[in-house]
């Protein structure tokens, strides 16, 4: 197998899993990355979700938990936030629990940061009709 | 006194608080909050100023100088740089105390963070008609 | 019940959850605040375990999970990855998915955030006699 | 000399040296700032770029590789970021050598931060007809 | 007057305020640097406390308040922290705000910042017999 | 090609860009790794060096500025920054330029991270024989 072989494989895998995963918005980002650095789009596909997100260690919902976490912690980071809202609700986690992940985030980073996640979690839920949440 | 008439009574005292601090801005993130996460805002009013915003330790203004110092370096808060900017002109804090404040954070946060946050407070100042500082 | 009962009782509440999570690691760090900053001992047990962790819209592991992403994102919060990876397995995550919990976080935070959880994770691990990771 | 002429002296070198690397990207951001906060506008030109940027150790071109990597690992600069995109090209660097550092700044920081400053890279590149880079 | 001249001019400046707030404290940072990045140690004093500290805009005791709020929320500046703690007593601020102030820090960083910070000052307190804060 | 083979030329190539970047500094956090986490050790030598630091659009002295600023951004990151800061010396930048790096990260990213990247590459210089530098 030659190397770009090899490197479409390992694209294509990471594809099915982001599709599964992020669904549309996803995709998005990987298109609106193609005229400007297309080497990111192929490693955030093959090499975050072909070879990390795939892993078998951890159930795709508890990697959306660690993940909901981070991107909450780290600030700044809403565009990627709410493609990972969309997708811990792909994944079997409901509405109710991604905003308690959110309340208990103001314990450990604040409440600025807990407050950007959730209206970033309250237009996700809005454009897919899940408001309120009870 | 049941857990539900303690719970609305530290409400009601962070409310009381969170009117006089943050007036029209601070009530507005209270409300946007409710369809999606009612049980944050019951913490950022019951909690982030009825048990701690309240006590006597701090003066207000003394708060306020914190607060900013603290969301100025964390970056990407800029909607609560927006409500605490306000929050500061209401407790007293001069429209130069403010900028002097965000001038002093370069030193130590670095000028992107420093402009970023004069900026946001440009925005307030326009808004309650404040311009030119000088 | 006076204000002083019901601030014991919010205290009590959050020492059982904190107790029954953290261990002797948390109760060393409330008992380290007691000569410099009691009520911060006071407001992590009454709120961050008594009103907010207690609750019961997320299980503890999947609480444990945000945290680790929470943590490991701030970076610099070494002491407190370490009372947290002991809670994560005091509530059941294995070592194996705590370490996977920090390969995905190398994906949204970088190798150096990654890297000092994971030998947060170590220096865990061998004080409970968990190594090696297999 | 006076300590007027002496500020006014370090001021016009700095403006010197802002025209040449951000052109009128960096001239904006210096007027935007007139009404609010005249002394951060002479700071960031007086001492950022008359004191620091000015100084020989470093060539443009490299100041503008470490400039990109702490705006992309702070995160939340986008407007910063902007204007050092730009300076980056203004100095040397190309396009590809630009999403290049971006790339490798996922390695150091994660997706999410590579993510937000290759587009604000893209939105640069539209600008002055850089797209598609190849 | 000659640019050297202007130059150990601005640096006395500034040292006359290093040594006012900081104390022993601060010439141990600028004297560290001395083998490594004299000019590092030059601007810290010239630009940092010189030009910026030594303005009239805000009283020292307010700066110190700005900057414990920064220091606590940028994380990983314990070096840093410890400085400022000893100069915050120093302007005239006591153990009692500097404590409250880190934790009204806990509502906007979360408890992690809020207690790195909290345990920097109880080093500081514990060396100038300090403790307990009541 | 078998995806174990493909694995294991991945690894090998990452580890001669990694050994002839890093030096022993690398290996040494490699092997540290083997007990907790043999997937994290093979990620960032397959995929950080084999896949990303040896692209050919960056040279690795351009590579080690865009590194030297993010890690003096991010903060706490004190053990990754020794290693490249060996890795900048490996690569060809001096001593000279990597402390003007740092200093000028002190506009970007404040005085405290300024420092702490400061007395970080003072320690390697001081192992390399390298102070004074002037």
């Amino acid at each position: 197998m030659t190397d770009t072989t090899q490197r479409q494989q390992r694209f294509a895998r990471g594809k099915t899993v982001l599709d599964a995963i992020d669904g549309e918005a996803g995709a998005n980002v990987i298109e609106a990355l193609g005229e400007v650095s297309p080497e990111l789009a192929h490693q955030v596909v093959a090499w975050g979700f072909g070879d990390i997100y795939s892993r078998s260690g951890l159930e795709p919902r508890d990697r959306q938990l660690v993940t909901l976490g981070m991107l909450t912690a780290l600030g700044g980071c809403e565009p990627q936030l709410e493609v990972h809202v969309n997708a811990s609700l792909n994944v079997g986690l409901t509405p109710q629990q991604i905003v308690e992940a959110m309340l208990h985030a103001a314990v450990y980073c604040g409440f600025p940061r807990a407050l950007n996640a959730t209206f970033t979690a309250k237009k996700v839920f809005a454009e897919r009709g899940l408001l309120p949440v009870e």
